[in-house]
């Protein structure tokens, strides 16, 4: 067994990197939702100024990358490797939105798991001896994923109650070997496998995401030997109330019960006044409450340890219109206060 | 800088990392090129007796993935990641292809470059101690990818003279941390940036990524302090004859002559009375090449050092029809015989 392989699936950190800098960019109606005054800037014009959707959030990724470095205190050219990835077809959010960086890059894509994968393998990047400063991020983009996966805007479809809101935002950490007065570190991550259940319907993404989740964090509990009592939060990325209560119906039935201490990122980030049924989903919407909330508990102390694991639904148009299931995958990363 | 980090964009392995298995699955065209009798198995049936092309690229991966594993004398339940991606949107191939191994699964996406991106990721991860056996791979598939990118094929366009024609198959490594009797190893690799000079035309790929080649290329000859006569090829991925001309060109500007041991897995895998203009593309090209033909060369001894360097182009239909530029990327790996 390799000296950093944990149980079935973990990886323990020998010298568990730092966030040193995050970045939260959000669209207005994220900016009008509870965590509003969380996030480092709204854009209100979802156009961000740009010609069309796909470019803004390229923007949006330009921007939340250069303002964690910034945050940093670092440079670009420090940046060895950007670890980046969105929901649209060819990553072009990514690829077009950090061309001007000039910094080597890995393209990933674990659907609105994302950030958990970018988080994943930057940490092993620098844990690895491979890197000192890796960005990792991600984006969403209402617009541009309705385009992508559902409707016409114009269209004006009725949704769903178990439709979620895509998140219009982008949210980026630069993961540190040196401490740099910074007290978060990445412990360890369990990295997850596809899990189908069969499900079609793309309009209930968190029924589709919610059996990977009680997966990756049911078997995060076991190799890391901790349960549900050693974290003060458990968070899901993006399964909405419909998830919600069947990632803690699975891991029940598991033994773990998570109800305590469980928050799911995209029930938290809007109001039930903002006709977002479900809750918000997209790559941005867990990314986003990480860098501008999360990391914020962690480093003022009010929460010591956290079980962050982001969903993604695994689906394109063409397997949806081609009649396939929807699988699911998540990635579980221990984001732990360290004081020093 | 951190322990392993060489020049402005390389690493350099502490215990580089055998592969110990590879396979290579082709279609009917592939099959039929010069190096037919190379690959491990051509499937005629281009549907691979599935009923989409999208299924079929995934039972290429599937197939591939598990070839790969079985000649390493390994058990599916050895390996610890999966390091995947391939051309469709939302990377369906490797989500649905890969779903049955029940393995954890970083999903990659380089375009072009993938297998580049999976083999630089997959050894990292073993050369860091997070895993003992990675598999890395990709496909493409020409139907499905025509259907992605370009037109219906039964609307029967025509194809200029700088077009390439996507390779239909799937290239898979194993790539592992004991040498288990195979010789050839990943001393290191060269991560690319993103290079744009704002070509648009995704019939000329070749341009679109022949700049990232040399960029990522000369930036490897930099950090590692060795030209292209200390290797017995410099194998980019699917430039075709237009970029290869491009990068020997360029190349020569920066002071590098690689005209004398330069290959293009694009140009080199199909005859030129296959109807297929400046080569063959797609990840599935230079992945094939790589398990089909240019690691035995080094197993057997004819070459001792090889630097495989997968080119991309990343656009989508989406940035395509925006009227957006094709930027490209590509990745350096240093492949070496190492007789033990």
């Amino acid at each position: 067994m390799a000296q950093k392989e944990l149980g079935k699936q973990s990886v323990k950190f020998k010298n568990p990197p730092f966030i040193v800098g995050a970045a939260s960019i959000v669209g207005e109606k994220e900016g009008n939702g509870p965590y509003g005054r969380y996030f480092d800037q709204i854009i209100t014009d979802p156009m961000a100024g740009m010609k069309t959707w796909e470019e803004a959030e390229e923007h949006f990724q330009e921007m939340a990358a250069r303002m964690a470095i910034r945050k940093s205190s670092l440079k670009e050219s420090d940046i060895r490797y950007l670890v980046a990835g969105d929901l649209l077809g060819q990553l072009i959010a990514s690829s077009f939105g950090l061309m001007n960086l000039d910094i080597p890059i890995f393209g990933v894509y674990g659907a609105c798991s994302t950030m958990g994968e970018s988080l994943a393998i930057g940490s092993m990047l620098v844990d690895g001896g491979f890197a000192d400063h890796v960005v990792a991020l991600t984006s969403s983009h209402f617009a541009s994923a309705e385009k992508q996966f559902r409707f016409p805007l114009g269209y004006g479809n009725q949704r769903p109650k178990a439709a979620t809101w895509t998140v219009t935002g982008s949210g980026a950490v630069v993961i540190s070997s040196v401490r740099a007065g910074k007290n978060v570190r990445v412990r360890g991550v369990t990295t997850g496998k596809i899990v189908d259940y069969g499900i079609k319907d793309s309009m209930n993404m968190g029924a589709c995401m919610a059996p990977a989740a009680a997966d990756v964090i049911g078997q995060s509990f076991a190799d890391f030997g901790m349960g549900p009592g050693e974290y003060d939060r458990i968070i899901t990325g993006d399964l909405g109330k419909v998830g919600k209560d069947i990632v803690i119906d699975i891991l029940k039935a598991k033994g773990y019960d998570i109800s305590a201490n469980y928050m799911d990122c995209g029930i938290e980030i809007y109001e039930e006044d903002q006709n977002v049924q479900a809750g918000g989903s997209g790559c941005g919407c867990s990314a986003v409450m990480l860098t501008g909330y999360i990391l914020k508990k962690l480093e003022e102390g009010s929460w010591k340890k956290v079980l962050f694991v982001p969903t993604g639904a695994l689906l394109s148009p063409v397997s949806f219109n081609e009649g396939k299931s929807v699988p699911g995958i998540a990635h579980a990363v221990i984001l732990e206060r360290d004081a020093g």
